[in-house]
């Protein structure tokens, strides 16, 4: 038991997925000098849009939803070479672009922590669960072109939105709000952060360790 | 159900494991300068020859075949220590290890794919799996070095090969082709594509954007 | 069957994914020029002090014991902070921290091998898996940091007085020592290569192939 878990119509996961895919090899693009070839754009549009939900799945022990139908994986390696063409269409529409991923990054959160409550995790780790699924295709598409990645240092709360809407979704759930309205509400906080941030310019302070006299 | 999985004898799956760790091994010693040391080229072994299929069972959700007996792991690892230990031998027989890997390559493509449908994977994703064996060893050794992943760099067709391979397998499966048939033209497949690629220098283009005016 | 987990009070275990979570920090606090954020910080600690064992039930197909209570994440991530903030404290006692992160690593060993061993694993993969538990973590951070991997290079026994201890283990197992017994022989041994290697000096040789006339 634990609840039921949030879904959305599967136009609007597909379109979730290919964002983050488009998202990822426009990335992939500003790394010309990498000579990586159509595969390894392919590979890093599958891993950015595909790569939260396996990390949950595996995390929660249960079969991979991005292996459990055809269309998944084409939709990730089209939307990825999609992304490729037209990176500077992408870049041009830069605003329109961050308002998709953040709206993805909270339906993936949402998706993720009401799927582990479900599994019957306790709150914290599902809240963790759902993070991981928001933030974990960018984390795997970081690793895969050998770089530092992204969501752990200093940008725009990319990390904290989601894991300030996922928290808020466990505490719902405590207080017995129906799955849909938590979720709903878990992802107008990811997205209200997330874009919040972009606009003010916040920011987590960077690591620093306390002076001794 | 969805069929058989196709399984080759244990003396020839051990030396397929063996033939992926020498390699890892012997990339590995091109890095000298990096104070890699022996439990380190016997991690690269591992992760090299044994790390596609712990991602297949990993995406599979069953058991690791890796750690189901006494012997893979050893194996493995006196594969990479042969492998370091005569580097200069294999580069200079570099048309032979190249031969065995591309043989390698099919014949963990074609496991993993077979593996997959046998557990009801729809064919994409079945292709997807079976693709993930044959090249995810060499990407965990990439990633375990801190290197560019070699397969998604412009290069002679080693992920090409190995997906066109796996998808023709899964077309031969719905053709209701016999498990073993297919999975031989699998490995038939990608054995050719492979080392046509390797002797004409065929490659996928890079990474490109469309020009606007 | 397979014999009993060995398991520790709930505190000690704590204790020993903080050790772990403030490693990773303090390790993470040598990379200023990075700008690691909080939350950067916050996932190394959970990365370097729970993903051995994550690495482990993954490995054994079970359900995450990471996951499993509210308190493990929350642990790993204040331990992280602290050891963030008083980096240049642990930096200062290093002898301590050296002292309690062989401890951990012989638990953590300990415990990995013996739960292996109860799910069924032949002796070899269940002294691979309890090494996987006790380094797997920092493997883990070097990763997320796009680091080389430390254990992988020529250092002071570390990954070596791992599997030193969890392959006695095993033998014990065998000669049917019992399971508490074992693992504390495991941790003993673990712990006295690991010291006695700081103490001398002592290293596995770099990796070389040999000369041809």
């Amino acid at each position: 038991m634990g609840g039921a878990t949030f879904s959305i119509p599967a136009w609007a996961e597909f379109a979730a997925v290919a964002v983050g895919s488009i998202q990822g090899a426009a990335y992939a693009s500003g790394f010309r000098e990498r000579r990586i070839d159509l595969f390894g754009v392919a590979f890093i549009g599958v891993a950015t849009g595909l790569g939260g939900g396996i990390l949950r799945d595996v995390s929660l022990g249960t079969a991979l939803v991005a292996l459990s139908s055809n269309w998944y994986i084409p939709v990730a390696i089209a939307a990825a070479l999609i992304g490729m063409l037209l990176a500077r269409v992408f870049s041009s529409i830069d605003p329109v672009i961050t308002v998709l991923d953040a709206l993805t990054l909270g339906l993936f959160g949402a998706i993720g922590t009401t799927k582990a409550l479900a599994f019957g995790l306790p709150e914290v780790p599902a809240a963790f669960v759902g993070l991981i699924a928001a933030v974990g295709g960018g984390m795997l598409r970081d690793i895969l072109l050998n770089m530092p990645i992204t969501v752990m240092h200093v940008g725009s709360l990319y990390a904290v939105a989601a894991g300030a809407g996922t928290l808020t979704l466990v505490l719902l759930h405590d207080a017995n709000v129906s799955v849909f309205l938590s979720a709903a509400i878990c992802a107008a906080v990811v997205f209200a952060v997330r874009l919040l941030a972009v606009a003010f310019g916040w920011s987590l302070p960077e690591q620093r360790s306390l002076e001794l006299s």
